[in-house]
C-alpha cells in the first residue's frame, strides 16, 4: 500500500507537469485583456505553501492567499516540490441538473444542491479505488469554484467577489446507489469520488470556457459552461444563505451531456479551457 | 455580532457547569463496574487541549487523546477555562429512520445515511439562529458516537474498538425543506442545525441509556437507546466501506417518537442519562 502511494504520488507529479504545461498553451492562445493567474499548493522542505505558478517554477507565496499576500521572486523548479490538493475545505458542495443536455432544472428556481466530501478529493495522477461493491460508477466533467472569502447572506455581487478562482473537477457518481439510497451519500462522497485539478486559475471568464471530459482518449462530454442554468454566483449566494462559506470551500458546478459507466483501468480526464487537466485511472 | 458572540459564550460556561453537574450525577447512580470517564475540550491562557472532567476541575490531557496520552495531576477549575465543541470533525454523518416509533428502516438492511457538516455545529448554550426563510424547524434528540480511530474497511467487531466514547446531540431539520428540496442539505446542515453537548463520555452502555427532549421543560421525546435500530458497531463498520473515517469524525444515531415544529425564543434541550445535556434557544 506504501509502494502504491509512492507509485502514485510520482504519476501525480509527471501528470501535474503536463497538465501546467496544458494550461500555459491555453493561456497563451487567450484573447483576454486580463491576465491569467494560477495558483498552486505545495509541500517543499516540509513547508505547505501556495505560490503563483509561471511555467515550470513556483514563486512561493507569503502570507494569506485568501487575503493579504505577496508573491515571492526567487523561485523553486515545479519538479522539486510536492503538489498538494488546490485546497483544504471545510465544505464540498455540488450542484445537481445545471445543464439542460444532462437534466435541466427551473432557472428560476434555487439550485438543486447536494454535498461531497473534503475527503472524497484526489488530485490529478491519483487512482480513483472504488469501494468493493460499485459496479456502476460514472464521470461527471464539472468546473468546481473556489470560494475565496468568508461568506454570509451575500447578494449575487458579494458572491461574484468572493469567488477567489476556479479549477477542474471529476464527480464521480455510483449511480445505482444514487437511485437507491435514502440520500446521495456513498454514490457521490465516497473516498476517491472528487478528482480536482492542481491548480487555482484566476482572471478568465469561467462562465465562457469549453469543458471536455476523455474516457481513455475518446470524447465523451464536451460542451460549454455558458449553458449552465445556475451561474456560479447564483449558486454561492444561495448557499450563503444557509451556510457560513470560507476560503477554500469548493463548488462542482453541475455536468453537461451524458455519462456511463466506467471499467476497471479506464483511464478519465476533464480538461477545462485555461484551467487545466486533471486525469485519473479508475480501479476496481 | 461580536457583542453577541461573547453573551453566548458566558452562557455556554455557565450551562455547561450545570451539564458537568449533571452528567456526574448520572455516573454516580450507575451499577455499572467500568467507570465512566468524561472529557472536555478547552483553551487557556491561548492553548487548545483536551481535559478529563473531575467534577468542576479540569485535569488536562498531554498527548492525543485519541492515541497515546496521560492526564495531569495538576487542575483547572472549569470556570476558568472557554468550553470548546468537543471535537473538529471532518465529516458528520447521520443515521435516518432509526426508531420505529419515528420512522422504521429494515433492520437487515443498510443503514439510511446522509450528511450534516462540520459548520453546523454549535455548543450548549449558544442560540439556534435560523436562516431567514426557515419556518419549519423540528428538534431530534439524539446519541452521537465521536469516532476514536483512523478507520476503513472495518468489521463491527473493529469498529466497536474505534468509538471512542459519545455525546449528545440535536438533529435540527427544517421538515418543510427536507420534503422539497432535491437533497437533504440546508434541512439538516444549515450553520447552527447541529447543537452537540460538550464533553464526551467513555465507559458507559451507549447502547442503553434513556434519551429525553425536553421544549420549555416539558418532555416531548423520551426513549431508550435499546430502541436503535442500527446500532452504532454496525453503522460505524458501514460507513467504514465507503469512508475513511478519522478520529473527532461524529456520528448522529438517529431520533426516537414525533417532533414539532419550534416557536422563535423555545428553549430546547436533550440530555442523555450519564451523557449530559444540550439545550439551546431557537430564534426566527
Amino acid at each position: 500500500m506504501k509502494l502504491m502511494k509512492g507509485l502514485v504520488s510520482i504519476l501525480a507529479v509527471s501528470c501535474s507537469t503536463f497538465v501546467f504545461a496544458n494550461a500555459a498553451l491555453a493561456n497563451d492562445e487567450s484573447d483576454s485583456s486580463v491576465e491569467a493567474e494560477e495558483f498552486v499548493r505545495y509541500q517543499y522542505q516540509d513547508k505547505v505553501s501556495y505560490g503563483k505558478l509561471d511555467n515550470d517554477v513556483v514563486l512561493p507565496v507569503s502570507g494569506d492567499i485568501f487575503g493579504e499576500y505577496s508573491v515571492a521572486k526567487n523561485s523553486i523548479p515545479l519538479e522539486s516540490v510536492e503538489v498538494l490538493l488546490p485546497t483544504k475545505p471545510e465544505k464540498v458542495f455540488a450542484v445537481g441538473m445545471n445543464f439542460a443536455s444532462h437534466l435541466a432544472s427551473p432557472a428560476d428556481a434555487p439550485p438543486p444542491m447536494f454535498l461531497k466530501l473534503p475527503s472524497s478529493l484526489i488530485l490529478t495522477g491519483e487512482v480513483i479505488q472504488v469501494p468493493p461493491k460499485a459496479r456502476n460508477v460514472h464521470f461527471e466533467g464539472e468546473l468546481v469554484v473556489v470560494i475565496g472569502k468568508e461568506l454570509s447572506q451575500a447578494s449575487e455581487e458579494e458572491a461574484e467577489q468572493a469567488i477567489f478562482g476556479v479549477t477542474v473537477g471529476n464527480d464521480i457518481t455510483e449511480r445505482s446507489w444514487q437511485g437507491a439510497d435514502l440520500q446521495w451519500l456513498r454514490a457521490k462522497a465516497s473516498d476517491g469520488f472528487g478528482p480536482v485539478g492542481n491548480t487555482i486559475v484566476r482572471g478568465i471568464d469561467y462562465n465562457n470556457v469549453e469543458l471536455t471530459t476523455r474516457v481513455n482518449g475518446k470524447v465523451v462530454q464536451q460542451e460549454n459552461t455558458s449553458f449552465m442554468i445556475h451561474k456560479p454566483r447564483k449558486v454561492v449566494s444561495y448557499l450563503s444563505h444557509y451556510f457560513t462559506l470560507k476560503p477554500g470551500d469548493l463548488i462542482f458546478m453541475g455536468t453537461p451531456g451524458r455519462t456511463y459507466a466506467l471499467s476497471d483501468k479506464d483511464q478519465v480526464s476533464v480538461t477545462i479551457e485555461g484551467v487545466g487537466t486533471v486525469v485519473n485511472e479508475v480501479r476496481f
